[in-house]
């Protein structure tokens, strides 16, 4: 046993077999996973804190999660030690010491999240627990002008799951972008924080705007609103993936 | 119910979850699924032949099957029907009317097969079921070597599962290449026919040649052996995808 140490993970996971990042009792977690195959390595009983809590089914190339130990396995050994024993679906892919009272949660560091849409008719059944299918011509100009009006620091009360237990609904979204590549198109949305299916809800808004549902200029009365009902649908938790941390 | 016709499909799949293409009884396969969608779809018992009998966890995007109805649903129908029945792990990509004697293991088409490696350390989990992961720095111009040997008609003992079943080990490759970007290496092969495991064991010995325990010009000595502990390793199936027939 060595002096405590706070290490900081960068971890990939496929959400598919998950009910998402947060260890909860009797479900298969990211977090649990990894609490698990920790204390097991170490002999002591790890508590896992992440920085994104990402829901059930959805993916992460670069989710952010400490852990305090006193082994003395060097920081920088722990990825490959873990992905030796991890399932294949979750990966680390670096490991390294960081202070002792870093928080995750209040890096200050931006963030980003793609959401994939396939809008043809049949997808690629190896993409289809990675992408979103919304079977519809999408207008990619209208869906960034209404981008632009999330764009900045709102109260997004309308683009929240009602069940978010967050004391402010106010966020700041640094940046949108909605890019095509034929049948696929992606949106990119940058910001500190995010709250409850927020991303989620801003795609589907986003996407019923392409197709035409709504007008690019309704996302401002949608924000005033402060109303959920007034936003789009949720889109479904596999075409969303936390990309990183920047 | 009309004249008996014969239906060809193009079908799409993610072989993880399934035992091959071919019909296996107490086994979940993609000819069992799709005989057991179309029987129960037409009121008959539907028999499926397909054009390649791919290993299970193979995926395709283009394997060929057939099958006799007298069904009236007009054929271009059955792609849209079918893919609202069938599990979104198989999807049909067309379906068309053809020739009442057209048997899909006897076009004459050349088909393509692709082999998927990555190079490095850590594989994005959301596509390990779909690539084979071989950490080896590989010399894909020795790769392409080695395969040149390989083109052309040969008694392909060496690079045939002992437990074929085929009358002669004679077949005709028309083209391998083996190309590169980034960590991620695809070996494509393309040829009339194979035999059972033909495109995993040469997938196999061009790693082991790429990596350097094998040299390009052991290749002819291997065809010569026909001997198949001449050859390399069976690459596994999540690697292999058949890409189509021209």
């Amino acid at each position: 046993m060595g002096e405590a140490v706070r290490i900081l993970l960068t971890v990939a996971y496929d959400g598919t077999a998950y009910s998402g990042f947060a260890a909860q009792e009797g479900r298969q977690t990211i977090a649990g996973t990894l609490e698990s195959v920790l204390s097991e390595l170490t002999g002591e009983e790890i508590a896992i804190t992440g920085a994104s809590r990402t829901d059930a089914g959805v993916h992460a190339y670069g989710n952010l999660a400490v852990f305090d130990t006193t082994s003395v396995i060097p920081p920088e050994r722990y990825a490959r030690i873990l992905n030796d024993r991890l399932p294949e679906d979750i990966r680390i892919m670096s490991s390294v010491r960081t202070e002792d009272d870093y928080d995750p949660r209040r890096t200050g560091r931006i963030k980003t999240y793609e959401y994939r849409i396939f809008t043809g008719d049949v997808i690629d059944p190896t993409k289809r627990l990675y992408t979103f299918r919304y079977p519809y011509a999408l207008d990619v100009t209208r869906m960034n002008e209404a981008a632009s009006f999330l764009v900045g620091e709102h109260d997004f009360t309308s683009f929240c799951n009602p069940d978010s237990q967050a004391l402010t609904r106010v966020r700041k979204i640094t940046g949108i972008s909605v890019l095509r590549d034929g049948d696929n198109v992606t949106i990119s949305v940058s910001g500190e924080g995010f709250l409850y299916n927020m991303v989620r809800i801003i795609a589907g808004t986003l996407m019923e705007v392409g197709r035409g549902l709504k007008c690019a200029s309704d996302i401002g009365k949608i924000l005033e609103a402060k109303d959920r009902r007034e936003a789009g649908f949720t889109a479904p938790a596999q075409g969303l993936f936390l990309m990183g941390y920047l």
